[in-house]
Parts: C-alpha cells; structure tokens; sequence
C-alpha cells in the first residue's frame, strides 16, 4: 500500500509499504477513505517532534473495516468507521479515572516511536489496536471530511470547553481561530454559549467565527479586552479558550476570564512561559491545561455533529491526494489551508 | 390599588387594596405592568395550597421600580424589572450551600401564611423584599410577556435539566408539555441536547414541541419506551425531566432513562406514590426532586432569552386585563391556555 | 479441584471440577487463598436469585496468580492478588463513562448464566476475565480477609457515601448495619464526616459501630428522627445511606435527610414501593440508587485500608473450611455472622 | 477601646480609638476576646499591601457580641462568637455563584480602604457588618484560641484541598509548612488522603507535620520528588498544595503532580512568574488559584474541629496582651511563631 511518511525536516514522501495485518483480538484494519493534516503533523514536518525517518504520519482518518480480531465488537468487517487519534489501554490507573489521554500505554497514530510506535493514517490502510475503544461506525449521511473530525479536532474543541466545566447561559472567549479554536467556537455555542468572543489577526477565520454565530474581535485592531469588558459589564467571560499556546495568548486569556472563571489552554504549551500569576491568583482563576481527552467525548461530538449543531465542513478548504502529500504538507505550512482531507 | 385575591376555592376577585411601601433597606416596590398566571395558582385557586380569603395571589411580573430602600443596588427607581418567584434571606445554611430554594427564610410571592406572608404580583402594585436577589433589568428589547418567563417557568425549564446535569451532547425526554415541559425542551436543546424527546397526549402541545425542535412522542397513541429505545440503539436517554409530577409519570420516567442516568423530578410530587424501585435500582438511577433554583439560574436564563436561545413567546397564548382575573382563571382552570399574561 | 456450587434453593455442596484454565489473553486463574460469603449469596442460597444447578457460586476472593494471558500486565504470575466482584469490558458506552457497574458485557462471578455464565470464588481455583481490570496486588502485610473486602463490601461503603457525593464536614445516617452499612459507616468517617448516626436494631451491630465512631441509634427503642434532628439543629443529615433496601427503610431516609441532602440507597431494592414522594420532593432530596461501581473505587479503597483508615477486620466473625461450605451457608442464614472467610 | 494600628512600615502601635457602633440592620458589635496575628498581617506590617496609618489592622477573632441590629439572625447578643476574615454581599454575581471571596462588595477587616475600608480585628472591640454571614457561634467547649482558626488559616487549609476536588483515597503534597500549610496537612487527612508529602526546610514545621500523620520531607536534605515518585509508583500525588506562593514552589508542585492531577495554589502570587507550562500541558493538569472561599467552607470546618477531626490548638506558639502588638509583631517578623494570638 502507499502510505506518506517523515523523512527529514521538511520532507514527507509517499511510498510503498506492506499491507498492515490483524495480529491481536481487538485489532482492526481500516481502509481509509479520507485522512486529514492537522496541526500537530506541522511539528513532525518541521522535526520539532521527533518521528523516524520513513515512519508512516497522520492520525485523522475515515474509511471502511477491512478486517477484524475476534473481540472487536462495536464495528464489524464493511461498516463504515472514523477514529479517534490516539487509542488507550483502558485498564490502567488514568484510564480508570477516565483519562484516556493520559493512559499509561496509550499510542498516539503517526506520531513516531517516542508516542506508542504506531503507524499513521496517511496512508491507504491502517492498523487500529483497541479497536471498540479507538474506532466509531459513521452515522449514515456524514461526510467523509465531515466525520474525521470527531475524534480530533472537533473532540479537542468539545474538550476545550466541556472540561473548563461550560454551562448553558455562560460567555466565552475563544483566542486563537485556528481549525482547534474554530471549532471550539461551534463547541460552546452549541452547548449554550450566550456570546462567544473569537480572536485573532486573520480577517478570513474572523468572518468564518462571525458566520458561526460568534463575536468576532481582531487581535490587534481591536482592543479585545476592552470589547470583552464592555460586553459584559466590565466582568469579563465565565470560560477562555486558548487555541494557541504560547505564553502570550496565556496572559491574554487570564486577563480576559471573569473572576473566578476558567482559562482552558488547549494550545500545546512548551518549555517554560512567564504567567501573570499574580492576576491569575487575585481573580481566583481555574487554569485546565493539556491535550483533549476525545475518546471520552466522541460519542457525544458525533451525536452533536449528526444533530446539525456542530458542523466542521466549512474548515475544510482542501481536497488533495494522498499522492500529493508533499505539496499538501507544503501548501499547509503556509498556514493558508484550515483543514486538507488526503484521498487515496 | 387593584390586587387579585382570593376568596374561597373556585373565586378569585379583584379588590382594592392600599399601596405597598418599603419598610426596609433592601425592599423595593414595583408598578406592576404584566403577570402571569401559572400551574401552581390553580392549586391555590382550588383550595389545595391553603391561602387566606383576601389575599393577594401571583408571582410571576414584569414592571417598574416605583421605590426602593437605600441598600438595593443592583435595580434602581425607573428600571424596568423582572423578578424571581420566591425571595431568599442569602444568609442561611441552605442559601450559602447555594440552595437558594430551600432557604430557612424565604417568601413566596402570593401563597399566604404559610409560605412567607407576602402579597402577590397579579396586581397594580408589589412590595419586593431583598430586592437585590430578586430582581434584574430587563434587558432592552425584551418583551413583557417573554420576561416574566425568567424569574418563573423558564427558570424551572432550565432548572429541570441543568441540576439533572445534562452535558452537551446527551439525549433527554421530557414527560408533560404544559409551560414547564415546554420550557424544559427549550432549555434542553439550548444547551446541547442532540434528541429531546416530547411526551404528552395534547396535540397542539405536541405540535409546539416539534415547532421547538423535539421529537413529539403521543403518550397513548404511540409507546413511549419503544420508540425511544429505538432511537436510542436500546439504551434510553441520558435525562428524563417530569414535568407532571404523578408517580405515573415518574415510572415511566424511569423506563425511559439509560442505565446510571438521572431523572428530575421537576413537577410537584404530594403524598406518597408506588414507585418502580427496582427497576430503577438495578439501572442505577439518580433521581433529583424539588421545586426549581431559579434564584441561582436567573441570569443565565435572561442572558439565554437575549441571546434568543430560548424564546418563551409561543407559550403566551392569552392576553388579558387584570379586572379580568376571574374569568382569566376559569379559562386557565379549563386547561386550554398555556399562559396567560394579565396588563393592568 | 473443590468448588462450592448450589445445587437448590437452600443446599450448597463442595464439589470435585475440572481446573480453570486461562483460554484468552487477558484472563488470569488464580488459587484462591479466601473467599467470602456474602448477602447477596443468600439470595442465591435462596433461590431468590435463579443460578444453574452445579453452578460454582462465591464473588469475594483473594489468593495468588497462578496463570496470567499475555496482556495481563497490572498483576503477574506469583502475586498475591485480590479481586473485585465483578468484571466490565472497559470499552462499552457505560464504561466509557466509569460507569463499570452498568457494563453491556460485564460478569458477575458466581451469579449464573443470567449474570454473565462466570464460575464462582468460593473454590480452590477461579478464572478471572480481563484481569487488568478486576485484580489487584494484595499491599505488603495485609491479611487475606482484610483484602478480600476492597472488591466487594468495603468497596460498596465506600460508594455509599462517595457516589452520594458526601464531603467533608458531612453529617451522615446510615439505615442497616450488616457488612455494607457497617463499611459504609467507617467510609463516612474516613472521609471526613464529623458525626455518622447507625442505626439498626441489632444490639452487637449497634455497638460495633460506636466503636467506629459511629452514634449509634436503636431502631425501634429509640426514635432515629428525633435523635438526629435534636444533633443537627432540626436540619437532618447531609447524606443517608439506606443500606437496608426495603421501601420502608427508604421513607425513613427520606425523613432524615436535611433539606436538598442526599439519600444513597445502597441496597438492593425489588420490585415496587411506596416511596414519601411528597416529602422527598418538598426536600428537594437526590436519590441516587443501585449497585456499587467498585471497579472505579477499588484503588482508593485499597490504600484507605493500607493506611489504616478503613479497617474491616472486625467484621470478619468466622472462619470456615472451604469443605464446611453447607454449614457455613446455614449459620450464615440464621443471620448471625457478619462475614465468613472460607479457606482451601 | 484601644486598638493596634498601622503606622509605617515596621511600626504598629496601639491607640485609643472610639467604640464601633452598629449603624445597619445587619451590622454587630462584638467584644474581642481573642485575635490572632497572621502573615497576611505581615504584607500590611511591611507596606507590601497599603493601609493608612491609624487604621486598626488584624483580621481573625473570637468574642461576645455586644450588639445587634435587627436583621441579625444567627447569632445574638451574649453569644459567643467568631468570624471570617472577611464579609461579603451574598447578592452579587460572584456571591450567587458560591464565589463569596470575589464578592463585588467585600469588605476584608483591617486591610485599610483599598479593601473596603473595614477596621480590623485587633482592638477590643469590632464592627461586624453581614454578620448573619461572618459571624458563628462558637461551638461549646471550644478555646477561643482553636476557634479563631475557623474563619481563617484553617478556614484557607480546608479550601486548599476540597478546591481542589481531593477525594477521600487520594494521595497529597503540601508545599511550605506554615500555618496555612499546616492546616492543609490537617484537612487532606480529615478528608480520606492516605499519605500526605509535607515539604518544608524549617526542622519544628517538618517535626508537626509528622505528628499531624503527614511524611515530612526536607526540602534541601531529601529530594522531594525523587520520594514522592518512589511511594506513589512513580506517578505523583492526586493533589498538591501550594502554601508558598511563589513561581520557584509553583514549579515544583507540578514537578509532583500526577498526569491529570490538581494543584491548589494557596499561597498569594504576585506580578509575573516563569511557570514550567510545558510540564503542566504534558500532565494535563489542572491550577486553582486564589485566595480561600471561608465563608462557604466555615460551618464544615467548625463541625470538624468540633469533632476533633482538626485540631490548630499546637499551632499557637505564643500568646501575648493586645498592648504588646508591638513586639508581637516583632517576633512574628522573625518567622520564629507560628501564630501569635492576642488577648485584651
């Protein structure tokens, strides 16, 4: 099979690979039908996560079950399926807390030795462990490019506001409009969100958070602040996502949140950051922090995706094949493109 | 003034009563502009709740601030206002644990003696104690008639699926379209619902259901349990709200809900009634009973109505004169209204 | 090897089997070391509930693992391990939500085909399924009729008063002082509740629970509500665990929760009851009803045992042969001891 | 009455001021029996936080009131009685919520005008507004001593923990052993924590926190997350508490937490400080910042320490007159005392 892998910094390449096969009971084997680029392939792209030259990348994908182990019992051979982007043990001590995303053994797909050593989804099948934890059969009538958004992108913007501990009547503020924060926008608008400030510099992801239902507020045009405040009689918002991850969103969103509100930095965080800690601490702030927790949520993202209320398909702006992967990951880094889908 | 008051069961009459007048620091009186009428004035209006002969009954209003005593802050004279059914002291046990519906002193507007000794809405004039827990702005552009849902049965909407702890994402049905089913489909699909099943035997009701968003379910012509089973790959919903408060209701509530999920209680249970135990045992349900926190869900609501999340207006489906109150309640008692709105 | 299987409705006998044998790769046998007789036996023992001739009953266990698959990672070949009551596929919608009790797969050891076809602990061998999830080492220097609590009796107190959401600071009243009501008693302490009142009408349980630290309260020589209104400034408690089952000592709960408290009912209710609805929803009481989920708590309770914060060793009243299991189940019947440890 | 006042940085003195008299319904005038010095105190003693000079400074109390308006329910005069550190309005936004520490009206005791203006506590006598909210009686039996921790330090200690969601089973760390530090060692095992970390460099602080149940760990001498990691099977604690209030500690409890675990920063922040966010996104952690919420935790921690299930009495290590302040704050300064209580 073909399949699109790391080879240096800089460079990704479609070769041929052996056909990946059943080798424990609750494996399966998907032929994909559609696989995304996100933004954490970026960092792999660009060597900043360390991956093996010539290991298989990406960890979106749709497609059919080709073949399964005996114990695979929420899908069967034929249905149609999306995973999720990582799979977990289910057994260990975080997964029994249900932290599936801190799991003692979990693998996350295309992400290398370092992250479980499993192959990647950019390819045209790929091997599935914990298969009933890991995969979903699609609803009938979605959309491949709609579907694989669910147990990535769209399970991280459910995350970033169900886990900050959302209510229905709440405000919100969302900085960074990026796939991740757009969808973040839909997440807390469709789990009642009265106003959703959405931030950034780029006037295209600011008319598209408008057309979402959103408050639009450019970065560095607008005082977003000052526009929170105002809307919001000087309080500011009950829950801010940071979709970014630098400390700077960081003092930006903990001088946004109200007092005692939530900052819900789903943005990848690295090395250490100057945190305006003293703010933080005098409005009595909760900070969560870390990676989306979407086997836990993905039944109720295609629930909310299915219902209509969440829709991620105008954030994909791209249809590529899987043969083209290096322009695709060229076009991508460019930061013009929200979403590409890879078809085989 | 003029004041709606009761007489004897199956009267009511309008009399004219002295203006009201703040006596204390943290009381205000409102010119009453609209009431409603409510389910639970029919417990009144038929001698089942005990109130005394020539008291004013009500608690549902919109109107202006005519006066308030130097501590009330968060309204001011000539604000247009809305208001909460029930007043709390903010100070006792339950009220610091938030349970500001279960307040050791609170007062319940237009239910006699035994329910805190203070006068009703459905009249020209009202004294509103610990006016800064009870009162809010109405937000500009807000109507009358939808307002003066918040403080009441929106709020219980709200309440009914907020305190089951619904989560963006779940199923729901709700048993009972009257004003709190229907709020309570409202305030479900507002925050996330991705199926709200609507259970009644009243077509129109059914019908203004499905208008919300809700899948109707005929209580006698269809069967309930089958066909949200079917809907449900046989699990049942996440939340069952019971907006009649039968113990028959209450079991089929408990037929309907998945195993380890809740049903509220939010219709007004008396007595004693032989409940489906086991079942819900070996289900593993949680049940939460009692009158609605609207207290504590009065700003989240307004801000959801403003926002036009929720819209309670289809439910007002009479206009009325406050002198013509006796006539308004045989019409209410007839069940054929589903609010009634009285303007001086 | 032995194993005590039920034969009829009120006869046990230790029957010759074959030896168990691990057949999938998460599966361990292990030589039970102790097993315990249990409430929920009786029911069995009393045809109560239907289990096959020959059946090998018994659910409490701990003894060493003999045989381990190779995905048996948390446990090995050799260690001294204890087991949880039951097992849960880990996968399913329920235990996505750590709702493991509610498992669409899950066995309950002992209880026959209608409960998952899983031979008993009350034997010289036992095969455990998806032994990740259902066993644990056995700490350093802790007895075998210490540890074989924390699966099953311990476990369940423990859920009584956690499920009910108790905190600390919490006043508590626990309904019935067998195993559960007992453990459940010294779980409220453990965590922090300042007074626990247990009540029951059997002298030595009485007394057994004041040495806990429990207030003990005769059931019918004392007036339970009186007593615990005239402790809690007329309020009542926080949480009630009704460790009983019966509808009756349901209506008791309910009169001495305080206002928005929590009734945890705990024991296994059948059927239909009378339930205060009246009172209960005036409270604004939760219930919340059905099994323990010991899997989600067993590693707390653990190390609360290893700490010395829970400790059932005084429940343990006897001490039987695994060949004296027909004895043991008459002496058990006549409801006079509190746990029987059976031993090879 | 005389009064210790603020008079420049490094000089306080006591004055003769005017006695308080209650002027709003709600307000009380007690007696100070008791006051306590804390290092709160210090920031105000050093200039860090500004007060005016001749304001009475202290926050912590216990004594009888005097007087009452009318509005005064829950307590009464002759009553002994203590208070919170601070009051709040129980009407506002945050107050609905239960966030009575970031009150929009709060007025903190002896923090000079910036915090609302409230003479302090270290007088003989004090003016009490809310004090249907600030004020407890003080439970019979207990030492003024004890009870004036209630409302403060131990008030601030069981915040830290339950803040942060520990559960009974849960393992904990404390960072910096002063009184507050101290005082979580004392709630996170009253709680159910099975082994409590307790960090300091100061031997005495170490040594009470042993006999507290805590393993004291030498912050210089040991390595403190090398010995966390080795009793925790290298995952770290559920829950670490921050009682130091700089960056250089905040990095370390993040060192110490679990994957998916909660740090409670107690200790105040201030101004900007270098975070390890990278560490803390991997973990996925979550931070609770602030200042306690005493007056919703007051009515448990008094139930506790009735109870004997906390205990501050070994934290007085001196007592001295209210006209030695001087040289009480002298020696406080000196960080030699753990807490100072005053009497007139």
């Amino acid at each position: 099979m073909r399949a699109v892998t790391f080879q240096a910094p800089g460079q990704v390449r479609v070769e041929e690979k052996p056909d990946p096969e059943v080798s424990a009971a609750d494996q399966a084997v998907v032929q994909v039908e559609a696989s995304g680029i996100c933004g954490s392939d970026l960092h792999i792209f660009h060597g900043r996560v360390p991956v093996e030259p010539g290991f298989t990348i990406g960890h979106e994908f749709v497609g059919t079950v080709l073949a399964a182990g005996p114990d695979v019992e929420r899908v069967a051979v034929g249905d149609r399926v999306l995973g999720c982007f990582h799979t977990a043990c289910a057994t260990c001590v975080p997964c029994l807390r249900g932290d599936y995303h801190r799991c003692d053994n979990g693998q996350t797909f295309g992400h290398g030795a370092h992250l479980g050593d499993l192959q990647g989804a950019q390819a045209e099948q790929l091997l599935v462990p914990r298969a009933n934890l890991t995969l979903r059969r699609v609803p009938d009538g979605m959309s491949d490019e709609v579907a694989l958004f669910a147990g990535d992108v769209m399970g991280t913007g459910y995350h970033a506001v169900a886990h900050a501990g959302m209510r229905s009547g709440d405000t919100v503020a969302v900085l960074g409009l990026g796939p991740v924060g757009l969808c973040a926008v839909q997440a807390a608008l469709a789990g009642g969100a009265t106003e959703v400030f959405a931030i950034d510099s780029v006037t295209q992801r600011l008319a598209m958070a408008g057309e979402f239902g959103a408050t639009p507020i450019h970065l560095t045009e607008e005082e977003p602040k000052r526009v929170v405040r105002a809307a919001t009689e000087k309080r500011g918002v009950d829950v801010v996502v940071d979709a970014v991850g630098d400390p700077g969103p960081l003092a930006m969103a903990v001088s946004l949140a109200r007092d005692a509100g939530t900052v819900s930095g789903i943005g990848a965080y690295a090395g250490k950051g100057e945190v305006p800690l003293g703010l933080a601490w005098l409005k009595g702030l909760t900070l969560r922090l870390g990676l989306a927790n979407v086997i836990a949520h993905v039944d109720r993202v295609l629930a909310l995706i299915e219902a209509g209320k969440l829709d991620p398909s105008p954030l994909v702006t791209h249809h590529m094949k899987l043969d083209e992967a290096a322009e695709a990951y060229e076009l991508y880094d460019q930061r013009e493109a929200l979403k590409i889908v890879l078809t085989p």
